[in-house]
């Protein structure tokens, strides 16, 4: 069994992370084929919308401690080994929102510190009712310094700052509450609810949903004026694609679009 | 009749989008009678508060497709007409901003795509219950990149990223949740409670209003030492207005304040 | 009585603002008093988590407006007194941030204008139910500019703005939704509440924390490339600590941690 499966349906690609026994722990392996799934996704232009979601009783419960611990045995007592399990863990979650096509998490069991992460750095969210959240890094002295940086873009800071510092779980309501996730629904409707919302963005204009979630990203980094020259400059390229003239047409003449790319 | 009505009531002045037949449709009349407007309003010492409502079935519904489609017909297949049109209408955002008085969105019926972007941009938001929002050109293959400017500044990232894409309506009771607007009430007590709000802020100390106005777009672009450092400033400049003088002696003489800007 | 007294229990420092006369203003000594507190707080490794509360009906009320009026009596109109006050209040504030120790806040009567500022400033708050928060200053003409910058970034914008020109109070509740405070609770059971709080982060691996806070602010000002990478470095070195090798071998080990520094 591969520790990362995909399985297609029709534009929609699933990833689901398969080391249960280890509750999908973000070891070097699950790193590495994470980020080769990415990177082959971002070539595939049939694909228009990537699920991801874990095997077992837990979505993700963060880096895998015990990897962590034997690299401590080399001279510089893992210092290199850990840089690197850091930049390559954070380049996973760069990747996610860097791909073209919208990427939705579907969390369950437990989503705790760089599985947490991974549910923040997704750009949707479709969680089962009863998942619990944290980043309890800092419980046992390792406070989740990489997880802090997607979870505070999601959430209010006072509430990210409680999460970080007492290491409390969160239930998918609260979740719910605070930007954390979209969704929270039973667990047996949790894949019927998110391919349906899958479905939703797939059956959009692809180039739309590739040029807005690249734009969406980069114009938050920016200041307010800067935001509106960039994204003016974006709509023009998208005013210019054919399939959005078709678009539009098909809208005034009260018809469905006849759209060449989907 | 005009495509833009101004009634002023004292120190408020009301202007109506008034295309009901277009749905109040930001085309380029409609634009430039808004640009227009709000720069004339910009050097009006004597109005304190602006509200922006719509006439008809919906507060506005965007941009003027049927314009933009005819505009394809010029030789360079309508870009140098998208890229004037999309400047125009992030100018008018940001001049909502830049204006020294708030001002107050009244959104009814539909605020959809750039009608949406209008209520993110103006500072206030009193909706009339039954408003449906969306950024919804996604429907039709044009991704609403300036309106998520606005939109991605008022809402969490998520919730943010799932209408851009998904194209979906939320009500005014969710868009009150998610920090798109300041109150939803009855449709018939829409303009009272507007009223009300704009009385209040009318009633303060105009300089205060007008210097704090500006500072909170600013210093929210700012970090937080650089924030601190150019408000402390504001706060000084505001402190030596000899009408703040005589509005904090009046306090602390338990009595009203005879401001001489009013 | 000192205006501002400390009271340690174990690793848990009470500071209380103590002028129940003057609602807790911050005056100059207040200032000067809270400014000396935290910088020798700064200093102390055995302090964990500061609690801040304030004597008498109210948490704060803001500046202290007689001492603000005294000033105007000098040649430049109080312009260099005004100046010296906003900056030295604005590095109370962001010597809590800069602070080791996470701070809790402790607001109960109101928490108005500098004062509520001051719960902004926090890193957690723990509210007595039925405390009242606002931005009041715009109502005497002040418009409350430097407790903007740390308002607007624990709340929505709008609902910030709404605060500020209108003046108008929120309570606890409301305070709660927006994001303001962590929790209300009974005015009798808020020091209970505040000290488990306290005590669940000062159990914590005291490094962890200390690294956690700083790296917490500075990511939240950086580009998320950027973030990722700090943080990154952050987390090398958390792993280096000894006291972490041993918290995460005790976890694997289903064991307590016998961490060095507690």
């Amino acid at each position: 069994m591969a520790i990362l499966e995909r399985h297609d349906s029709g534009a929609i690609a699933h990833l689901r992370l398969n080391a249960p026994e280890r509750l999908n722990a973000l070891s070097d392996e699950m790193l590495e084929a994470l980020q080769e799934a990415l990177d082959r996704l971002a070539t595939e232009r049939q694909i228009r919308v990537v699920l991801l979601s874990g095997e077992g009783r837990a979505f993700c419960a963060g880096h895998d401690l015990k990897e962590m611990q034997q690299a401590r045995q080399a001279p510089d007592k893992g210092a290199a080994k850990f840089e690197e399990l850091f930049r390559r863990c954070a380049r996973v979650m760069t990747t996610i929102g860097a791909l073209p096509q919208p990427v939705i998490a579907l969390p369950h069991g437990i989503a705790t510190a760089a599985g947490c992460q991974l549910v923040a750095a997704c750009d949707l969210a479709v969680a089962a009712e009863g998942t619990r959240f944290g980043v309890n890094g800092v419980n046992i002295g390792l406070f989740c310094s990489t997880p802090m940086v997607a979870l505070s873009r999601n959430l209010p800071r006072k509430q990210a700052f409680e999460m970080l510092t007492t290491g409390a779980m969160i239930d998918s309501d609260r979740a719910l509450e605070l930007g954390l996730i979209n969704r929270a629904v039973p667990a047996e409707e949790q894949m019927s609810e998110a391919m349906a919302l899958a479905s939703t963005i797939a059956e959009k204009l692809d180039t739309a949903i590739r040029i807005g979630k690249q734009a969406f990203y980069r114009q938050l980094e920016m200041p307010l004026e800067a935001a509106y020259d960039f994204t003016a400059e974006v709509m023009v390229r998208n005013m210019l694609d054919s399939d959005t003239d078709e678009g539009i047409q098909a809208f005034l003449e009260k018809r469905q679009p006849g759209w060449k790319s989907g």
